[in-house]
């Protein structure tokens, strides 16, 4: 077994509130990141494959064919977007709060399946340089 | 004369829009980055002062000082804003389109006689690692 | 489960130096590590932890006390010191010679049952950016 | 257990092609990599041991030494090579293609019981800052 | 004046070698990189334009544009290829050795007078993280 | 003319006193700087060099020599090495506090007349990823 990663890069902008509290216990959980107006990142994302190598082509995985799911289920959706108005998984009314956290798990949930002869092992994305999430599947 | 140069992060919302225009018409220039709702990114500022070599202190300029300079003049005003709608020269009526240019422009212009003992020489401005500005001054 | 990885820089002095063995023994097994003022890095510090999302902040960890926890165990103790003098950990009769693998085993001592709901998962420790150590716990 | 992990580079050409297919199936599945002139990449490998801290040393494995093994192992029979020409796990008859996947199999066993006194862990290769493989052995 | 920075990468295999030269002399002058089965790298390009920023759009130049003109220029004709193979002015009879300087001259070449509404200010060419060459023009 | 660097890299510790300075004066005008023990960093060396591109070998200074010179002149001085104490410049009665700043004039004058061929341009330093000096020579 072996293990490939892709990275892929996606600008949204996105801010943390929960309307189930008042302002101020939104500002003490979330700082600065309540700004209603919004901020937003560079996203990094990582996405690694698990399989065997194929004997004749040497890969684990189509290689343009990984790149093409990665922009058409997530890139397409979320780049240049305000995650807390557009995307569904944090603009509905059950949506989440759009945490580092939960895109890694909306970001699993979007590839889980679709990527043809391997096995999704890990989505990690990176808010900033210094933060980032990793996700393994909900069992794991 | 020695340069010296600081680095600051910021992360913000912004998006392309000029009122004057149809919406095909920003489309059209602006692309992706013409969506309303905004999208972000994770600025790096890159300030560069240039000045004499204390032969004291062996500094040009108080790091310390530039640093507070720094997030006095910029990172408190821009950053986890929407430059759109809260940061004063890209929301005003008379406001620019917050592109990478405009913005090295105004930050040069926050900083220009703000660094005691050196002169202010350049305003990098990242929008993403693949693309930057550069601003030396109004004459230059 | 989930994992939240967030980063923290220092910089300080050290060498390597085993007092029981003699010179030419210390610099045949250190190399140029074992000269006795010592040099310096920018350390790199990533912690990661595990835990749940919590359902309603979106958080596996509160990220603002995450960052403090950091600062107030390992920065404010690592940061514009030299290890060999300054840190018990390496400074005292019984301390160990500060190696990236030691660094990062006494990182993890520090912060072990340090962090409200979520446990530590791993400690990486960069000494330069082509060399560091991984510890995920005295058990692992 | 500690993991330790030293980086190294090299610089080579390959090119990817199957001599059972047509010149059309190699362009379908491998797309531009099928130019048999070749083209090339700046590969990082990243090189992961496993062990125990030595009490005295403080190291995991001797960093000079590891260092030597990888240059004498890795480096000096890829660096500014021809892949497909020159190292004989691609070059030979019955070589494999040298995709990245490839390469880290190939790099494990060229290092798997090469290193006194820890096991190898890890064989991590970025073939360009976006695309990486890892490989964990054979059982793994 | 202002100055604006984007970034593009090609992947391209080369070698150094003059044919007035004996094998030894070639050896001599460029080392390893006289090994003339070639070996490869990832380059990283930057464009860098002066001009004025229009008022109305607040760009200086369309960002669509000259990412277009980049990539035809440049990276369609040196991406995946043996510069001294396919690249004309490496590969013809009077072609030039691909080092790190006559590449960013040849870019230059190539760029000047191709992009509307700005000027040409400087082309930097890093073969490598650790070695780069900027070339601003052939009257500076 | 073409412009080629080379980066260089060296871990040093330091800090910053003076002597006539009281305890206190130190501290408030250096900081954490100021603490005598010494702390360190991975310093990165960006030197440039200006000429003419030779038409035969395509380069503008031996690519090899410049690396020996690079190492000969400042690596082995200031590698693993207390600045403070046991590089000439800075440990010597009249050495100056070893800035950011200073470290790139002396640098600058260790090299300056020793690249036969080429013209010492820029001497860069970095201290940190977020802190570097230029430097351009005595009359620049």
């Amino acid at each position: 077994m072996i293990l490939l990663t892709r990275k892929a890069d996606f600008s949204a902008a996105h801010f943390y509130w929960n309307p189930a509290w008042s302002e101020e216990e939104n500002v003490r959980v979330f700082g600065k990141c309540a700004n209603r107006q919004g901020h937003g990142h560079n996203y990094t994302l990582e996405v690694t494959v698990a399989g065997e190598i194929d004997g004749v082509s040497g890969f684990v995985v189509d290689l343009k064919l990984l790149k093409e799911i990665l922009e058409r289920e997530v890139v397409s959706v979320y780049d240049h977007r305000h995650l807390n108005y557009e995307v569904p998984e944090f603009a509905e009314a059950s949506g989440a709060v759009p945490t580092t956290e939960n895109i890694a798990v909306a970001i699993w949930r979007r590839l889980e399946g679709k990527i043809p002869g391997a096995r999704l092992h890990r989505v990690r994305v990176y808010e900033m340089p210094d933060l980032f999430a990793d996700f393994y599947g909900e069992g794991a």
